[in-house]
């Protein structure tokens, strides 16, 4: 029914997460609008993503080059290491704009159930590393999670007796939720990690 | 903050209507994950669509060819001609299955508040196209608006005396609706248009 070039574009949007038929066809109709320039800039930008991006080969983060921008940068906090189970944690982080030490991106968090073990979610790159870079302090930025517990757990493990200060996140009641409405897991780690009014 | 490539789809994503940042980076990011013939079907599909997709020489529907599919169709019912104001309808048409005779896509419907008159909406090709044609019946698939009515008004009266009969869509209660969740103009319609129960 539809030219075969919007078929194959209408196929292609409906790749993509949460687009369905519907907006898959909405989308390739509205691509006829664009400007030739923009149209040509989204179709080369799709093939450079594919191959230019890859992951920095010191911390795994997405980048063009060998080493990406914040490992190359040693203005920042050398001391300090972030560590994130995605990549985009790192972009999260960055936006937020209040850290300013260096990332390291796991691939995934470890979960048995799942089998995911240790040795499939990049480990070694990420002791390698703390061995040599000499860290005082390492966070984990991993989502809330009984995952996210056991990697957390399990890397502190590995590192004991290296005299290296091991941080996660703080969990709680996020600013501005009604209590009533916070899970019962979050509310307990919220009475328990409770804080002196100063 | 983001690798030039990732930053350069995201304008891209944001190009299309309803797509906005957070969505535009969900959306560049999840390319990430699709295999390369995907994202090579897709970065040639938008080109293809941009380069080889044009109107019909014929009805103004699209085709990749000179003549689409529907126009080149000798089996078809050549005596009713439907009129949109959409390419867009031609496909719903279609889908519906309903429909065998031909289209004729107009480029828009007269506005004279929006400054559109006949001239600016390609009559010129359509009354060309009734006269060589000699159809015995043309149907109006416009929207129901008061430019709709405009339109096929307009029209009528330029056909008038060419022994053609000319109809529109009926309006009235969409089927599935709650009657006092219909418009007034819907509501006036329907009863004007009423019909016999048989």
């Amino acid at each position: 029914m539809y030219p075969d070039s919007i078929k194959s574009l209408i196929e292609s949007f409906k790749y993509l997460p949460g687009i369905g038929e519907k907006t898959a066809e909405r989308l390739a109709f509205s691509v006829m609008d664009l400007e030739d320039e923009q149209v040509e800039l989204f179709s080369t930008s799709l093939m450079d993503v594919k191959n230019k991006v890859h992951k920095c080969e010191v911390c795994n983060s997405l980048t063009e080059d060998k080493i990406c921008y914040i490992c190359s940068d040693n203005t920042r906090d050398n001391s300090t290491l972030c560590v994130v189970d995605d990549y985009k944690s790192v972009f999260l982080f960055e936006r937020l704009g209040k850290f300013n030490g260096k990332y390291h991106v796991l691939d995934g968090l470890i979960s048995p159930l799942d089998g995911i073990n240790p040795e499939d979610i990049g480990l070694d790159k990420l002791l390698n590393r703390i061995k040599k870079d000499k860290f005082n302090e390492i966070i984990f930025a991993f989502k809330p999670s009984i995952e996210g517990e056991t990697t957390a757990l399990y890397i502190k493990k590995v590192l004991d007796g290296l005299n290296i200060k091991i941080t996660r996140l703080a969990s709680g009641v996020p600013i501005g939720a009604d209590i009533e409405y916070v899970d019962s897991l979050t509310l307990e780690r919220a009475l328990n990690d409770r804080k002196l009014v100063e």
